[in-house]
């Protein structure tokens, strides 16, 4: 194993270690106990890396390789964040790889014509606040000051209470000027099995899936298990399954591989001898066809709004949409070309998930590349992928890091 | 408002108080800070009326007033818990009522020939450790020790770890002899529209509603929302939605006031982009006809289990099967008998919810009193009687409870 390979299997162990479910996956929501544990570790990572490190407004981590120029930075990273009993690699193997590029410009004294900036963005997943892709919305401009300030968790708690709870300010500079940005990249687990089956240690990502997220809020009347008659009810849960049973098709019949998730529900009062009178869930839909997609949200918003037919009443909050992304053919081009230099063998591929490189793809160039994930897991404890392949993948992004920055060839 | 009503709404306000979820209900988990409280506060009035107060290994509560004679006791009670969310009445006025029965016969210095016991009831709800009426069945040898020490809360704590967690002894005593008790007394409040309905302050109750509890877990397999085809899915929401909405029916079509709830249900690992792995629930069904209580649990397990054909796995506990009860036929003839003799209009009623009475009914001579519930509401913050009512209830149990305990009557 060599020393690369070696590293970036610390990392991965380091910051699995901050999960609020120990044995049983990580769990790293933003702005808790275990991101302000991950951040610290990132942080020090980037200093050890000669980097300048800042937060912004959001919590994102910046780490900074100053060029030679005043002009826009290369972004490079990923996310920290996790969903509930996630794996380790989804997001922090493209935060390490982000790290070890810029500790190869470290080691090898590269000295950039542009701004190296490794980048470590908040809540991709939205496992707290809900959405996602929350730390480069926001940073883009897509996500507002004040609509960020209105979020919260299902504690209650905001956005900013949250943070300002590990000691993060809030009030530092949010959004950043597109000027400022000259490409971003970002290496991210596949959570598919194509690159498994191929045999492909590499994918060049092409296209990423659209996505669309609605809250939904089933409300009933409550009242006793035993004394309310069937004729008598507004059952809140009985109308939220009715209407959930009916979403999978919608999905099956658009095919073009359309899915639709309902992956989060909670039931309230959720007492064993008491009608719930409030369902709240999400409706998680994606596809590669934009039309695909709203033609399924529109169909879905139809049979949660027909359920008030039912003594209910329904409520239906849209809280993300991102159409169907292409990836920057410039930087693909040159990902493949430093790949096939190296002796890399690549393919194209698509995205089925969604990424921060698809909010990043609006406002700048934005490339992405994918290592395989064993047996095509993702978002449980089993995600698992090889060291090795984050280092094969590290070493292509350095070359490519070198030429978006326009740091001079190195021979180390 | 007379003296006797007034302290009643002292009480009730008092224990009010004791909630983990102020200014949204009464949310009075069994052993939890707030149990704690109200116990503190119940065992302090049953000081303050003269009886000698003991605890046994579940933490039900007992104030004894000796009798002449060594003999059973005539117990007067109700319990203590309340499901999340709740009113303030729901098994509360029940205790108050049995303290207040005790202040009379403290007051007037009444002593009886057989003990009296005021009693204050664990975990009849179910809402800490599932299956409900625990109290009752744990004192009356229906729950085993070792069945009650297995049993957990969502977070894994274990009823002794519990106990011990608020300073309660589950080493103390628990089975207690049937023949140490003559008879058991309860108010309780409706929980349904009849009374009021019918402008009626009181119900005698002459059958209790059979009632059993189900729960189920489904099991199917987690994955990414994005990046997993809807045809390889093994998604536990859909399937437990699938069943869920099948379940009404079973109870519309028996009839006879058959009702079937799911009240509880929890979704793992609730991630709005994960596809659910696991989806655990409960199904409450009641019947006044046993066959038709039966047919309904037998056709929802079959619903239950042919979701193993979806591809996920599916299991069920049966958590509590009580079968309808009718209450002592000699106890009632008392009440009546009283409520008659103090002018008070009184009705025969069914009860649609189980109770402690229920279980007691078993063991020795139950009887049981309604009070109307403000516009049927129940489990719910709305959840509303008339201490004026509850002071009516009192006076007709104190006459009760001074015939079945042989005390001479009172001139007070």
């Amino acid at each position: 194993m060599d020393e690369l390979q070696r590293k970036i299997e610390d990392h991965i162990k380091a910051l699995s270690q901050f999960t609020a479910t120990p044995d049983e996956g990580t769990t790293r929501l933003t702005y808790s106990k275990e991101d302000l544990q991950a951040r610290a570790y990132i942080k020090e990572v980037m200093k050890s890396y000669g980097l300048v490190v800042r937060e912004d407004g959001f919590g994102n981590i910046f780490g900074k390789l100053e060029g030679e120029l005043e002009g826009p930075s290369v972004l490079i990273g990923s996310h920290f964040d996790s969903v509930p009993h996630g794996g380790d690699y989804d997001g922090p193997a493209g935060v390490i790889a982000g790290l070890e590029v810029a500790g190869l410009f470290f080691e090898k004294n590269i000295k950039p014509e542009y701004p190296l900036e490794v980048i470590a963005l908040i809540e991709e997943e939205g496992s707290r606040f809900g959405g996602g892709l929350m730390g480069s919305r926001g940073m883009t401009g897509k996500l507002s000051e004040e609509d960020f300030a209105r979020l919260k968790d299902k504690g209650g708690i905001t956005t900013v209470e949250a943070m300002k709870a590990i000691g993060l300010n809030p009030a530092l500079s949010k959004q950043r000027d597109p000027q400022s940005i000259k490409a971003f990249l970002e290496l991210h687990i596949e959570q598919g099995p194509i690159l498994e089956e191929k045999e492909i240690k590499i994918g060049i990502v092409e296209s990423i899936v659209g996505l669309t997220q609605l809250e939904v809020t089933v409300e009933g009347k409550a009242g006793h298990a035993g004394t309310t008659p069937m004729d008598a009810r507004s059952d809140a849960l009985i109308a939220a399954a009715e209407a959930i049973t009916q979403l999978p098709k919608l999905a099956i019949v658009e095919g073009s591989g359309t899915v639709i998730t309902v992956g989060q529900l909670n039931v309230f009062p959720n007492g064993s001898n008491v009608i719930p009178n409030k369902v709240v869930f999400t409706i998680d839909i994606r596809s590669t066809v934009e039309d695909k997609m709203i033609n399924v949200m529109e169909k879905a918003k139809e049979i949660i709004l027909s359920a008030n037919k039912t003594g209910v009443k329904t409520s239906i909050e849209q809280q993300l949409y991102m159409e169907p992304k292409y990836l920057n053919e410039e930087v693909r081009s040159i990902l493949k070309e430093e790949s096939t230099d190296l002796g890399i063998q690549h393919t194209s591929i698509h995205s089925g998930a969604g990424h921060d490189a698809m909010v990043f793809a609006d406002v700048t160039a934005a490339g992405m590349i994918f290592i395989p994930s064993k047996d095509g897991l993702s978002h449980c404890p089993e995600e698992w992928s090889d060291a090795k392949d984050i280092a094969t993948a590290v070493r292509i992004l350095f070359e490519t890091a070198k030429k978006l920055t326009g740091a001079k060839v190195s021979h180390g």
